[in-house]
């Protein structure tokens, strides 16, 4: 909300002449942003350059030295220049020698050397203090001050002096520092810019996939079938009805497949009868993307309640209420209440409300900041025993929305099943071996097991 | 979103030769699966043992030695023993002298000892370093590597050096370390893991009384009533009306419960006449339960939203729309418009959106990360200004949805009240008294009071 | 969530023997719920003050000695006196030397001196390690020990030691240290507690205006212009239907001004040719404010989604059917479906549920927490993507819901065009310029110049 404020100080002149020097190796694009960025801030900017000619492109009020001489007015000396040409700076050794050398180079790809650009650079100068930083910012940003993004600026390495330096440039340029350790911990941070949702990938295809596959399936069953058979055409039901029916399907599969994987792994560890063996590797990494499947199939949720709730809106909807009074009436007769109708819609209904607030309230406590204030056990609790509740609830709405609907012949167009019917498989096949596997004799064995014991200790792993 | 993206690292190769060795003492479960992520994230282990047999089910890369020379192997050993057995180490005070040593143990209860066990392991050995840590985290979740939840590992040391040492085999694992402070912190440390939300138990047991009692009372006279003098069978009711007309009750009573102590604690400091007296400890326990109320209030509150926007869908809401049309043609006329019920179902909807938006606000700044970034200023503008805003909307909102209902002798079934006068009970008592808080004379009075004025500066607390 | 857990420890009877005595300068009000607080912790407090009669204000477990013989007692000195007292300490010099002084001082307006109030008491005794602390939470808070806010305490200084011993204090009074660099940020810090949003105040008032303009446009053609031409008198069309066609058109136009700028800021350096200029001040303001723009965008947004939600729930929606069905029954036609309508309005409830589903994950990425875990590429791809995806879909969903009523005479009451139309100007235009702005030759450009390309090099800035 508030994180701009940092900005009315940072450019305040009484502070300007207190600030310790720093240098900055390399002209390039985001050497001059971050010394504009600093000069803002109050740092006295001396910039080393092979060629001492002062260009316009560097900010006015820096100053412009061959890199020896640069390196020798300040204490914190910023490498803003390429890992391929670092061997240059082997040169300087001896000037750079007891100073903090800050790496603040990205590569084009993940791992693309074999060790991280800052440790390349420790390894060249030992002499020096490396510490990596500054990567995970962008030059624009610097350039145009509006970081609405992460201010967090990733630090690590290996002497906690020059970190700390470097740490309070950080925070005067109005940036937070994270400390992230020795600097073993460079490669991440040089990886970290270069990610696009790398745990999202997998989710987010698997529910495209799916949503096509429920699409094309409803679109046959609802537009298709209806045109050729009953010559109606309802071709606008692309627009609300069927979009309807797939995202309530996405969303009680995907949240069935975010339990799947637990279950899995309850079997893999029975069967074992030890848990200090790895799963396999597909098991993992669906483990490890359980969130976001989860996170994905309260969207979908999300739609179909929004699209539930504007159903009365629709102008078919109009129509279809006006056809079915109007006919009532030239009958000339009202309709008794279906009392036995009235307890099923009001409990789908209700059933559904309730199945999507726990579902809403899981992905509340997903958000890093609330997730952070549980322990473990209070975040066992929420995932586990809410979770399931939701499961079943919205199993539960799901089951009785579609009432005896499944025994009807006309229910399979074409003897395909609903999609409804479809959605189902998932979520109820999790929750029957869930139930199994709760059943106290199978979850002592496995309560045992998760606790150490193993069936064949003596098992050559 | 991205936290798992430190495995990547953990696992390269090309790391795991730089770590220093860890040591780990004992061979338990949580030892076993901390030595397991360990050895993954690069670090050599050494597992010291009473029996120096490699069992198998400690992990095939570490060793296994006796304590005493597996601590000599190591500069950090982690204590993975129960507190009971801690005495066999002060034979070791040698080799462990100037070690750090972590003590990782977690309690069955809280405050289950005197001091904390990591004060107790720093008494018995007063020339080692103790640092207190990573009994936050689960050794299941520390095996699956599926630390969905928290990553935050708590640390606390008296020994400024030793505490970086923790921290940095801490980021390695992949997790963040948070500084508590000195060893004093341990025992808050250790008690941490045993919680189970424990600041919600009253008013999660609050809203559980206060809504069975509004549920049946609504049954009563909302079905068995009907059912008895009208002779009707609505109890489909149970499923959606009744429900809907506890949940604003609920949300409107819990609301005002938030404001009631802040007007308690203003009334006892203008009868006292200081502020530097303890308020009663009911007071000070519900003043700490505020937040809590305020957010059942809230899920109570959303949970009436959707109650009510699905009303259109429901079948008996069909049928009541039928009926009523049916009935105006038979009867061979239309309805002019009532202005009156225009306004008055237009002005009740419209005041409920607001403050249910109002409300919805409040509850976004209660989000760790959001109130984090606001100062106490504006946190108090948020939840006393835009919080009376909220209940002042919400209680108008019911009173133009009663109407003039209150003065019908049919709103009274069995002479009792609708539910919704009772919810409206607790509010306005709040409304009326803050009102006359507020009027000038009494509020420079309190102003006074909380700026550290006392009427009677000789009174003897 | 479950913040006040630390409180449990705090006031453990087994720990008060351990704390180092805190020294406290002066018996404010501020000092007084200081020592309260510190002493409930287990600290043993003494104050500092001129006269040594203990004075009934002060918390009954601490001492009260002379400045001198208090300052002796403790290494760590709480300063709780005004700035313009600070003077008198310089006769202490001596016994202050060394000693850590903690800058609790707050001003009465931002920047109310030249240099801050921590850097003033430095200068004063240069023997002493100054750390400013404490100073953005409240008296009241620390008292009532209600901290539902913000726990976080801002601290900085030069000397790292001292900063180290205070922030010990901070943690073992359950609240958390933050660590804002050296003591240059004391202006900073000093300033914070009296911000009272500033970053929201622009987006506000233009909210408001606009808001305003909005509603009083929108009076005149639904309800002024109905009541003069049609005499029909609509005045309860004030609660919903009028709000209902101001909030879509604030959001809209809102949202259309969050991308504005920054279609603006490419223009600039298009002409330009370079990105080394500063934008004019108008457009840095406007571009700092996009993301408060936005949130209020998204507040309206969700307004009306509610509001138009609970359009079949009003008396004048259910008269309106009524009147629609009698007048069909009664010309003895059933009007047949109109496939045209049926898909306008299928398809722009579609959209409209869409795009207000992008605009809700562009405002849950925004939430601190949130905008953290993502990396700078990840936080572009969400704000321009998915934002540019959100405002295309929430135009089109304004566009088909007006149709072709714009080229409707009667769309025109007292020749204004419809309140729809003039929302749509801003996103319109906004888009059509990015269209071009996109078009592969200007884009090449102008990324080549974000990338630090200029077209004059030599241009004398």
């Amino acid at each position: 909300m508030n994180k701009n404020s940092s900005n009315i100080m940072a450019l305040a002149p009484s502070t300007s002449n207190k600030r310790e020097t720093v240098c900055i190796f390399g002209t390039g694009d985001f050497g001059r942003a971050l010394g504009h960025k600093m000069i803002q801030s109050g740092y006295p900017v001396v910039y080393g350059s092979r060629s001492t000619q002062i260009s316009n492109l560097i900010p006015r009020d820096a100053e412009v030295l061959s890199h020896a001489e640069a390196a020798k007015k300040a204490a914190v000396i910023i490498i803003a220049i390429q890992r391929q040409h670092y061997n240059f700076l082997t040169k300087l050794a001896d000037v750079l020698h007891g100073k903090v050398l800050v790496d603040i180079s990205n590569n084009l790809k993940l791992n693309q050397y074999p060790e991280s650009n800052a440790e390349y650079l420790a390894q060249l100068l030992p002499g020096s203090k490396v510490v990596k930083g500054f990567n995970t910012v962008s030059a624009w940003a610097l350039q145009s001050g509006t970081l609405d993004a992460s201010r967090q600026v990733f630090i690590c390495g290996d002497d906690v002096e020059a970190k700390q330096m470097v740490m309070n440039i950080v925070r005067g340029l109005g940036l937070t520092p994270v400390d992230k350790g020795s600097l073993l911990a460079a490669q991440e941070i040089e990886n970290y810019p270069l990610q696009l949702f790398p745990t999202w990938k997998f989710p987010i295809f698997l529910s495209l996939g799916l949503g096509l596959f429920f699409f094309f399936y409803c679109l046959v069953l609802d537009v298709i079938y209806v045109y050729i058979h009953e010559n109606n055409n309802f071709s606008f039901f692309i627009a609300i009805t069927v979009p309807n029916q797939v995202f309530p399907a996405m969303a009680l599969t995907l949240f069935g497949l975010v339990y799947l994987p637990g279950i899995f792994a309850a079997i893999v560890q029975l069967y074992r009868g030890t848990k200090y063996r790895r799963f396999p590797d597909w098991l993992d990494k669906w483990m490890l993307c359980r969130k976001q499947l989860g996170l994905i199939a309260l969207a979908f949720a999300s739609l179909h309640a929004v699209f539930t709730l504007v159903t009365p809106l629709r102008a078919f909807s109009s129509w279809r209420t006006s056809r079915r009074i109007v006919s009532q009436v030239l009958n000339n007769q009202t309709e008794p209440l279906n009392h036995t109708n009235a307890w099923l819609s009001d409990s789908y209904l209700a059933l559904g409300i309730l199945g999507f607030f726990v579902f809403v309230l899981l992905g509340i406590t997903s958000l890093p900041s609330v997730s952070n204030s549980v322990n473990w056990r209070e975040f066992r609790f929420i995932q586990s025993k809410l979770g399931y509740l939701a499961l079943i609830l919205c199993t539960a709405h799901t089951l009785i929305y579609g009432g005896d609907w499944f025994l009807n012949p006309s229910a399979y167009k074409w003897y395909l099943p609903d999609i409804y019917m479809l959605s189902l498989v998932v979520p109820c096949a999790v929750l029957v071996v869930k139930f199994v596997l709760i059943l106290p004799c199978v979850d002592k064995h496995l309560t045992k097991i998760r606790q150490g014991w193993e069936r064949n200790p003596r098992y050559s792993e």
